[in-house]
């Protein structure tokens, strides 16, 4: 007789619903591999007018999430509300009741993570979250048990579909910054408001979550610096693409000593693995110190790829169950421990540096001997000649590695000129 | 106080000397990372002479197996010996014994995991093999736990990595299959006899492995056909080049009711992310019916890789120790269970044809006569100017999708004109 394991569902979004099918559609499967049966007992949701395309006979439907809470036969909740607040009550409250919690909330991960892990380990309890970054793609049980022979050197991750959409819409069919988006907006790839995920935002709550299980202790979300792709014009993908580059918004885990975290779009070279990955799709690059560079490419965001991840983490959770198998997640991400990072000024990069200036004798000059000035090296430079009809002329900059302070100071410099107009570009290249 | 878990390996080769590597040298980081400690307690080998570039002191060495099977202390033995005999008697003996085993051979688990996972079902113990296909990349547990929840609907790997660099150094630098072979044997890619490599007898074993896992029971071996990529030229490097198309040595298994294996030299779409996988390197692209289309990419080989791999089975292993988790491993692939494959005969494919005839005027359309008269049909075709130097000129022909058993019979045909020389290759195309 298969162990049969109730599960409920807070949040019948689109989420949540592509895991109740999983739950209802493929459990013979799920039996079949587990020795588990899992029955979807309560779902909860404010709103029951919706048309979810699934079939619920059978299933408690609520608005109630008390009902989930006051049930002792519901042993692991799905979390798939969304956003800090409703969802860190609940999934606080579940916790303390003893109730395992699966969630692919990456904001509340990343901004709440180190107090709902303390909350677990209180009440002997798990708290999973595959899903909450690169959506289908196991990244989080590859980091934590895949790779848990190793220490991580770095990654770099392409974890906002969006952003990747539009920079590939860009580089592959010459759009600007704002066609791409609105394509993006039409084929559901982004929301009405995209800020958070073409300013970066989003690939920072990933990339905390993906530091911290590196590093073992959670990482601090607010001190990532953080740039989107909102600057970045075909020109800039043109010059790239000419150097042989293609621009990707990365999010970037580098160790050494202190842990480097950025967020911000990055010339990747032409023949990196990382170039190819396209469209809305996701990839984490991984180096461990055993196993050397290892890549994990997926779907980053959808219903049936998030709600795969999420059913992965019931499988484990359900392994656990009953017996005395102690949680993975507690040790390996400890919520006591202290990890230092570099501010952005400590670390180095190598720069393209895009400026608009006024067609005269002598800029170049100048600029490059600012750089000089602060011992920043320029490695490539391309001034496109004028046809006489603009005023202002681009000309593009890449740089040897550099000090991000110096770099800083520089920019602050040239910025001063007046022949020199304010919408300088800085971006950095892959390292 | 951390459980200590004591650990044996039999075969301290080079693999087996990485994972006494990783247990002396990143012990403190395992115990922080799973509240294990893992205690090396004796290696078995025949060879005492060698130098490994290890201190073991503190472990017991011998020569003899018996110390690991009789010694109640030693909970889980690493095999890394490698082929079939003595590693199977071995892992029998142990598993009979009630030990865990972790194991990185691949033509064991595909030959003999069948009687292996029976075995350890019958002792209440698990066998873990991580390690046997994919090097470093954690693609076993990927397809077992992270794509629990999905059909897996096809995988194609590139698992081979001698084959692969050989492919990249004739693709990229224009090297002729045995001058690419030495360069790989010079770097240590290849072995002194390269048949089980570049004849995709390794891979073979590898995708018994992969499929197994994916349809839930093992499937036989000896039925995958197997093409290897020791008749590859430079020039249809340099066609497939010209038509978009890179060549990979592929391992596919496609699931349509039954299941469709092989193993052959295949033409990837020159976009397609596989494409991009080069060197030495390895990555399985795996379709889940849930998840979509993800892939998996990191080092195929190599001491430090295989190793990481087999120390994350030693963890996973030591967390089901002592508790009354059931093994996960059984479950997963049914010793028992039938799985139909259809025969090479029965699927369709794209083909690309390379035939060198003599230059007579009408061959190209009696070639293409048989062609269609076993209704294929031609795509792409390119014939190249002759300079009346040489005795025979290069045809090449890519189909349209038509059936193995067709393309068979037509081929069988063409041989048969005076005009076609006896070495025509035949290619798949991805599809």
């Amino acid at each position: 007789m298969d162990k049969v394991i109730k599960v409920g569902i807070v949040g019948m979004g689109v989420v949540g619903t592509g895991v109740a099918k999983i739950l209802l559609h493929q459990g013979s499967l799920l039996t079949e591999r587990t020795g588990r049966q899992f029955q979807l007992k309560t779902v909860v949701d404010l709103d029951w007018e919706r048309d979810r395309d699934i079939d619920l006979s059978g299933v408690a439907t609520t608005t109630d999430f008390n009902a989930l809470l006051s049930d002792p036969e519901i042993e692991i909740i799905v979390e798939t509300v969304g956003g800090i607040e409703p969802a860190y009550s609940m999934v606080r409250q579940a916790l303390a009741k003893g109730k395992y919690v699966v969630t692919a909330n990456k904001a509340l991960i990343a901004l709440k993570g180190q107090a709902l892990f303390k909350e677990a380990q209180e009440h002997g309890v798990d708290l999973r979250f595959e899903a909450s970054v690169g959506g289908g793609i196991p990244i989080i049980k590859s980091l934590r048990e895949g790779l848990v022979a190793n220490r991580i050197k770095n990654i770099y991750g392409i974890i906002n579909g969006t952003s990747n959409y539009i920079l590939t819409r860009m580089h592959q069919e010459g759009l600007d910054f704002a066609t791409a988006l609105q394509e993006a907006q039409a084929k559901g790839f982004a929301e009405a408001d995209p800020t958070l995920d073409v300013g970066g935002g989003d690939a920072a709550h990933k990339l905390t979550i993906l530091a911290s299980l590196a590093a073992g202790g959670f990482v601090d979300f607010q001190a990532i610096p953080v740039e989107g792709i909102t600057e970045l014009t075909t020109l800039d993908i043109n010059f790239a693409k000419n150097f042989g580059y293609v621009i990707k918004l990365l999010a970037v885990c580098r160790f050494n000593g202190k842990l480097d975290l950025r967020v911000h779009p990055t010339l990747v070279p032409g023949d990196h693995l990382l170039a190819a990955v396209n469209n809305e799709l996701n990839a984490i690059f991984v180096t461990g110190d055993y196993v050397g560079d290892t890549m994990f490419y997926g779907p980053g965001a959808g219903q049936a790829p998030t709600a795969s991840a999420i059913v992965s983490d019931l499988v484990d959770l359900a392994h656990g169950i009953g017996t005395e198998r102690e949680t993975a997640a507690a040790p390996i991400i400890n919520p006591e421990k202290e990890v230092p990072l570099f501010s952005l000024e400590e670390v180095t990069n190598r720069f393209y540096l895009r400026l608009f200036t006024m067609d005269q004798p002598g800029i170049l000059a100048q600029i490059a001997g600012v750089l000089a000035k602060y011992g920043i090296s320029i490695s490539s430079v391309v001034q496109l000649e004028t046809h006489g009809t603009e005023n202002y002329v681009p000309i593009v900059l890449l740089t040897h590695e550099a000090s991000e302070k110096a770099m800083c100071n520089a920019l602050a410099e040239i910025k001063k000129f007046s022949f020199v107009r304010p919408d300088i570009l800085r971006l950095r290249l892959f390292k």
